[in-house]
């Protein structure tokens, strides 16, 4: 038997469960030190809760809890609770013990959107620490509160049910509580969180939050009761599909009818579609709409996903499944925050890619607070979560890297700050870590057109300081020189000088201030 | 119940299959768009091949052909083909149908990490053009050639066999063949592929590689015979131990005995530990040496695994499961492909992180045919695979950007590149895309150590060129003089003033280049 023979016979082939891929591959979804851990497990937890209450239209109370159980060995406990619809009972142990289980599949935003964070955290604590995730939960009027203790069985994607018992809900109780003991870096991964915190804050102004750390206690209250239209449910954009998605939605409408029509097909289906849309295109496609669904080919079913994508009269994707932040809210947030001099802020209309709606928004906020930096300072979100890590490959920094913004009066070292927001029922994200948005060219013509539009109000400001500036640096000069007149009007007057400088005072303040830039050939 | 309520139905938990997930989130493993995908498809066919070729100690033979199918579409077709080792029979279904399933989940350097890669390609090959893969396979000194057509059950994770055939294998051919016919984007993708193939001839110079595209043919034939050992299956190292890998380990040991003692545990399972070291660290860390593995509790491998972390004593993991290039194999690539002035090239000793030993090679080129830069142009490899994206957040640049450069006599703008390449048995990348690599600080510090002692050699070699420039100035400018000296010692002698000028220009020459620096002072 030679080594080859050896080499060879070696060679073995087999599957890997999902919770073995992302546990072997951490790194991917985040988790590649206690530092980084720490801070995305927080993350993950605060975004869970979010979307368990504001989605059902309640009103956010969330709390966060990081506290060490050994300092010296970098453990720490983290506590979330909130005030959300809870967990159903038989769903917890798959939600928390089954990596790609979930509820978050639906075309609607919402911030979790891979259904494998807070697995990727339970995984986590169990390797390096090896206790369970601590789950207490009650739906709305429900009698019992649920507690679970769970672990994952990592070979084969399976949750274990450590513990289970249930308490009577006296206080009438609903939301969730998550709990979970880790390895993490609290000291290195501090400052972080709170700018996570923070920025949660001025996205969600209508949440209640508060935080306590080692050293540390923060409190958001909540800001307005105005809480934005929840998303619905959406269907997908004709000029999305590929051919899977296409024939996962015929199979699908199959099942239940017979002998659908490529019309019926259609406007069942796909989003802001009606019959005459639906007629104009076929005709346009060269496709009869009578034909039916069953007797398409590859080939056609190709053509047909290559003309749907191509076909330029679709309506727009409708924003029902998406909930921006909306301007005002934008507004207001961004003040609260960075207290700029000024803040401009655009939502974009809807646009889609590969199917999924968008909404791109952005503000531009210029002085006050804001530091002079020696290019664009960038606050990334995306369905209302902060980004704060991997700017350098986000598709906003390549946007912004590529505007000359001397066009828009501004050089640097400026006070410039950007906040692109990006609501998607499917954010393109680089890593399954959520933090960078890739350059979806559909999304980076938003962000750009947004970003110009937000520039030029920003010129149109920085304009008017400039002449107000202007005026005011003429009327200093003017008024270094209304003493001497006054004196010498006063000299040749006999009359006292202040009644001339009082006088004349008036004048230049009417003339050169109120009257602006214009007013002063007068004088 | 109407299709659209079905679809819109409230909340609503379920699994999803592995394949559906990369399937909607295909932007994470670098399928974002027409042109990435194409790269991305190209990178992962010729990583298999090298992958199937030299880990068997065959010498590499590939060829790789993108041709269109439709110009106007955008859909082309990638060819690759290889003479490595083939896949068994039974496993090619699987091996292309299946996401997860694989070889490549043994503790040994190879280029594909995920097994997902070609899933991957044959995913986006089937939602954009609805083709399956076609694979041609044999292994060595087998009779038959078997054909395969192959699809991806989504929903399932299965693979659908669309046709099977076997043929003669009349010309003894062993290898594989993979063609996918995808929507690609050649002209965007062109630069990078052609780069992508250069790189990997620098990083591969025992591999003939051969490439055609449209308006395009390029062929790297084989610099050298000699091949890099190929890396052996290797055992975890204990200072890279976490609990649920100590958990999996004490099962599998005790599924094949009976009552396993710590020793017998920590001999048999870990990298370099012998029963003096076993006994050492046991005593050390406050364990029998006779405990029975079955016997210790949670908390106890909570402890146990921290100790093995942090003990000081373990030996550096042997590199027997690592391939690294070695030094003069790098600088003879780094010569080939940049022609520089100057290069030197380090291969650090085998260390580990997290249970996985990894060995950092580094290569320093200057001059020649590099263009100033105005920071370091970077080449990053690992495990011989060119990274040509997501330059910014790679451990790399921010390892190279941390240094102060001017300590190294080099000022930019530059002609300076620098060549980094970690082999490792799991290198942590930060995406499913494999093209930034974390930093994690086991890694940081090695690449450190191993930049600035090419860095010091680079500064000794500028010196060493200053001095002789110096030299060679201090020659020119007394050249200068040769004329008019040997003409005022011809009127003097009444010789031939040619006589003293030729004997001149041999003293100059002899003193002031030859003799260096140092010669000058005679003169």
């Amino acid at each position: 038997m030679t080594i080859l023979d050896e080499l060879l016979s070696a060679e073995e082939f087999r599957g890997l469960s999902p919770a073995e891929f992302f546990y072997r591959n951490r790194e991917i979804a985040g988790f590649s030190n206690p530092v980084r851990a720490l801070y995305q497990t927080v993350r993950e937890l605060v975004e869970n809760s979010l979307d368990a209450t504001e989605l059902y239209r309640i009103l956010p109370d969330i709390h966060v809890r990081i506290s060490y159980v050994s300092r010296e060995k970098n453990i720490v406990k983290v506590s979330v609770r909130d005030n959300g619809i809870g967990i159903p009972l038989k769903e917890v142990p798959n939600v928390f013990g089954k990596v790609f289980y979930g509820s978050k599949y639906k075309l609607r935003q919402s911030r979790g959107v891979f259904g494998l964070g807070i697995k990727m955290a339970v995984l986590y604590a169990q390797m390096t620490t090896g206790s369970p995730v601590l789950v207490r939960t009650a739906s709305p009027k429900s009698k019992n509160v649920h507690e679970f203790q769970i672990l994952i069985d990592i070979t084969r994607n399976e949750p274990i049910v450590v513990s289970y018992k249930t308490m009577n809900n006296t206080r009438g109780w609903h939301g969730t509580h998550v709990e979970l003991t880790l390895e993490g870096n609290w000291s290195s991964a501090r400052s972080r969180i709170v700018e996570y915190i923070k920025r949660t804050a001025l996205i969600a102004p209508y949440a209640s939050i508060s935080f306590e750390g080692p050293g540390i206690e923060l409190s958001f209250p909540r800001a307005t009761k105005k809480i934005p239209v929840p998303p619905s449910v959406g269907k997908p954009h004709p000029r999305g599909v590929d051919i899977e998605l296409l024939k996962q939605l015929i199979a699908y409408v199959n099942s239940s009818n017979q002998a659908v029509t490529l019309e019926d097909f259609l406007v069942k289906v796909f989003d802001g579609v009606g019959r005459k849309t639906a007629r104009s295109f076929l005709k346009w496609a060269g496709y009869g709409p009578a034909i039916s669904i069953d007797e398409l080919s590859i080939e056609q079913l190709d053509d047909l996903a290559r003309k749907m994508k191509g076909y330029g009269k679709w309506r727009r994707p409708r924003p029902l499944s998406l909930s921006p932040l909306g301007e005002e809210l934008l507004v207001k947030g961004v003040r609260k925050i960075l207290k700029p001099e000024f803040v401009t802020a655009i939502t974009r209309k809807p646009s889609s890619y590969g199917g999924y709606p968008f909404v791109v928004e952005v503000a531009i906020a210029w002085g006050g607070d804001i530091p002079s930096v020696d290019r664009p300072l960038l606050l990334r979100f995306a369905n209302k979560i902060p980004l704060l890590y991997d700017e350098g490959v986000d598709v906003s920094r390549k946007v912004i890297d590529g505007i000359d913004w001397s066009v828009y009066k501004i050089k640097f070292p400026a006070p410039l700050a950007i906040i692109t927001h990006l609501c998607s029922t499917k954010i393109p994200f680089k890593g399954v870590g959520k933090e960078a948005i890739a350059d979806v060219p559909e999304v980076e013509r938003e962000l750009e057109i947004a970003l110009r539009e937000t520039a030029r109000r920003l010129k149109r400001h920085i304009s008017r300081i400039e002449r107000q500036y202007e005026v005011k640096l003429r009327y200093i000069t003017i008024n270094k020189y209304i003493g001497e007149i006054a004196r010498a009007l006063s000299v040749i007057t006999g009359k006292e000088s202040k009644v001339f400088e009082k006088k004349l005072s008036e004048i230049v303040e009417q003339k050169v201030l109120k009257g602006g830039g214009r007013g002063n050939e007068s004088l």
